[in-house]
């Protein structure tokens, strides 16, 4: 892509200040229509080292106004970044729905680094690229405008440039960079890089991720006053174009409601959860040594995993009052809290809702060494969120292969996912709820909810087993808990946590 | 304050079990209740290495219901933190209203850990001591109930513990440690210390911080139930006295209306304001030419102070329509966008009201080496929110106090603060408005409030001039700018950080 490319072009400085000012008003002017509509903009700046791309992006920030954009300059990898999987600090710093946000290098820096690091074969870049291409299909599929610009200059201006920057004393303003001593794994970072060695790298990276949906312009930055209009030009185009588009077909509604009630769709699917069996009992004798036994265990292989830098997630999903807190109660009674978290998932809040609906749950993904255990999850997409309307069908029905590549991100870097299920029948859960209300000490715990969830026991069972279904992937299988025994369903879960903490810390 | 403990106190195993469930079931009814009259809870966990911390608190957040507390573990400083002031980092995991927070170590950790690193002489010790006591005095006077925590072991204790950790082999975790090796500024981490050579430290840092609005419990921990029993009883007393004391005098109302209008009060001070000569004018040729001059300097002194790992901050506050907005544009426009940072402060959202007023400032404070300049800033508090009634007389008149703390915080560790008051007159901000109006691309500038804000521009006279007065610091001065004239208002503020930084850096 950058062969071609004619970097003689320029503009002179009469031409570029009788057309910027309009310019500058024009885009200033259409940052205030995206926060009205409510559309989030992510633009990537990436480019040669000493392409210019500092005095171009402040260039192109000075007419924005400072409430509604977020700038992040480039960081090397800290620490706490390297234990998570490498696009999660990018998921964390979308902005919210009518906000920009302007990333001075990015998640392709991120990549290309770490190819010549070493860190990466060949194949591992490709997979990279792969994640990416997941990561700004799902944002533009949530309605996010992505623009990448790749600011290009030739050799022999890279050098020219460098040694006017070494002349004028000026430092390399990279965060981390003098942390580690312009070392990285004890190898010197090569920023003032091998030109020739990052172009055909560069060019493979430009090629495989050039989509329709978050399209690379290529920046012609041999000439500053040509690079700075095209900047401004090409965003100027795209979110009037973008605005065009949303104003065109009306904004997709969050809340849509379904033309058939999801009870008359017809069963055509078998159900998982009817092949359940609910009788599954143990005795208390048998559930205490158990109980016993695994938790000394899950004490031990917790050490093996921090030891081993793998983490480990587990989602609680299941029924109301088909026991969760106890069953978490149990699982972590003898772990140590430095190395797990309960994260309790509720309705999202308001700046929550105006994010992807899985940027909420960046946070809590264990580091390498640690574990999550989420009480509901991201899962609520497809079933509160599907049951109850709270999102459009096109949202639900995306949710199934957005969560399979969120998770995928996950278990590529290590991460043990563990989904249950925790199953119990209507009359139990029935009996579960009078009990609680009975219970001066339980009473608080049932709520209206529960019973409006109840009454609506079918549709919840359609979404679960569709679920269930289209979630299973390879390295992330639900596991159906038989839950209307408590002992039973508490010493299942040990023994599932502890076998495949087992069977991964193995090799 | 350790030596009279006595460690031999122990609890049998059926004592114990006899009434831990008890005390169980009520502190988790005392955090439901704390939830409800918005109390919000700091428990500090601070003791020997091997005192037991990790079992007692585990035992004490499991009857906590997760949805309403965040558990965070210590971590060695990591080299964000280490570029900011060491207590903003515990600022920002202050819980909001309701919750609780609780420390697994915390300040004082890393205030003796500092100490003994000779990264401090004595007396930084002895004033990190001094900001941690107006950081929790801050918090308390804010409605927080502080509880705070010291395990207490023999040493004979300790050695017993250290070699049973050793033969099972339990990792030490603790973030950030594996990352430098277990040192720190090539210095082995020792928390396997020196019993002897720790005692008279924490002794001092017991003594200095044992404040009625924070206390310390000592913890006789050389028994496990009496360790867990003490300090949930510890903790469920203290709640229920808490809230005790908040339902008996009433809450503190956020908005609360004063009985006299402020307009009426006597002017017994004279005014700044007042003398301020606002006839100050530049030529546009001057002007022009101190631009280049003053942008020139600044972006060579913005490196300077990036070698020099110093910070700044620049506050702009002022009248509507004085010019902030086009000021700050003038004063970046040649700075390197990776080394500043624009922060709007607008009203506070739901969260952020939910915490300390200086709680929302934290993520804005530059790290050594970085510039943030505040649109507005937390004199919001004394100012609209004065005005407007939104809080109350009593928190914005604790607000002087606690904003010199704030800035004494961050100059302390090498932040420069500039504080700009931009002064215009009521007939110049009136032609202003007009013109905003009459021009299509600027009307949107203008609105009801800002009518609404001049309508009570007496008002805000007193409240300015009250707090020029009573925050002008001598390392954070108030300077009036004289803004009638604008081209006059830019050049001094260039010429103000200019000189601000040519000064800082000298030294």
């Amino acid at each position: 892509m950058l062969e071609k490319v004619d970097l003689s072009l320029a503009v002179k400085n009469n031409e570029y200040k009788e057309n910027i000012k309009t310019l500058e008003v024009k885009l200033a002017e259409l940052q205030r229509k995206a926060w009205e509509l409510k559309i989030p903009v992510i633009f990537v700046f990436e480019g040669w080292h000493a392409s210019g791309m500092r005095e171009d992006i402040n260039r192109f920030i000075l007419p924005l106004d400072p409430r509604g954009y977020d700038f992040y300059p480039m960081t090397l990898e800290c620490y706490e970044d390297a234990l998570k999987p490498f696009l999660l600090h990018f998921w964390a710093l979308t902005p919210v729905r009518g906000r920009i946000a302007i990333l001075d290098r990015s998640w392709y820096s991120r990549a290309i680094i770490k190819h010549f690091r070493k860190e990466q074969s060949e194949e591992k870049l490709g997979r990279c690229l792969e994640e990416i291409n997941w990561f700004e299909h799902q944002f533009s599929d949530n309605g996010y405008l992505i623009l990448k610009f790749f600011l290009h200059i030739s050799k022999k201006e890279q050098e020219d440039r460098l040694k006017e920057i070494k002349k004028k004393g000026i430092p390399l303003i990279l965060d981390g960079y003098e942390k580690k001593n312009g070392k990285e794994n004890g190898k010197e970072i090569d920023f003032i890089n091998e030109y020739n060695e990052y172009l055909p790298v560069v060019e493979n990276v430009l090629e495989k991720t050039d989509m329709s949906y978050a399209p690379w312009t290529i920046v012609e930055a041999n000439d500053r006053n040509f690079a700075a209009l095209k900047i401004i030009t090409t965003a100027k185009q795209a979110i009037e174009s973008h605005i065009e588009q949303v104003t065109r077909t009306p904004v997709q509604q969050t809340i849509k409601y379904l033309d058939i009630p999801i009870s008359k769709l017809p069963e055509l699917n078998g159900s998982v959860l009817d092949k359940v069996d609910l009788s599954k009992t143990i005795s208390s004798e048998t559930y205490d040594e158990s109980k016993k036994f695994y938790q000394q265990k899950l004490e031990t292989l917790q050490y093996e995993l921090f030891k081993k830098k793998r983490s480990m997630i587990i989602i609680f999903e299941g029924w109301d009052a088909a026991g969760k807190g106890g069953d978490i109660h149990r699982l972590v009674e003898e772990l140590n809290p430095r190395l797990y978290r309960v994260v309790p998932v509720g309705p999202p809040n308001d700046i929550e809702r105006a994010h992807h609906f899985l940027w909420r749950f960046c946070e809590g993904i264990p580091k390498a060494g640690h574990i999550t255990i989420f009480d509901r999850s991201w899962y609520g997409r497809v079933l509160v969120e599907r049951v109850e309307r709270l999102c459009s069908e096109g949202e639900w029905k995306r949710a199934y292969r957005e969560i399979n590549e969120f998770e995928n991100i996950l278990t590529g870097t290590g991460a043990v996912i563990l989904k249950l299920w925790l199953h119990i029948d209507k009359d139990t859960q029935l009996e579960r709820f009078k009990n609680r209300q009975n219970d001066p000490d339980k009473s608080w715990k049932i709520t209206e909810d529960d019973w409006r969830n109840r009454s609506k026991w079918n549709e919840y069972k359609i979404a679960v087993d569709e679920m269930l279904q289209k979630t299973s992937t390879v390295n992330a299988q639900w596991i159906v808990v038989e839950s209307n025994d408590k002992r039973y369903s508490r010493m299942k879960i040990m023994k599932t946590v502890t076998e495949a903490l087992e069977k991964e810390l193995k090799t």
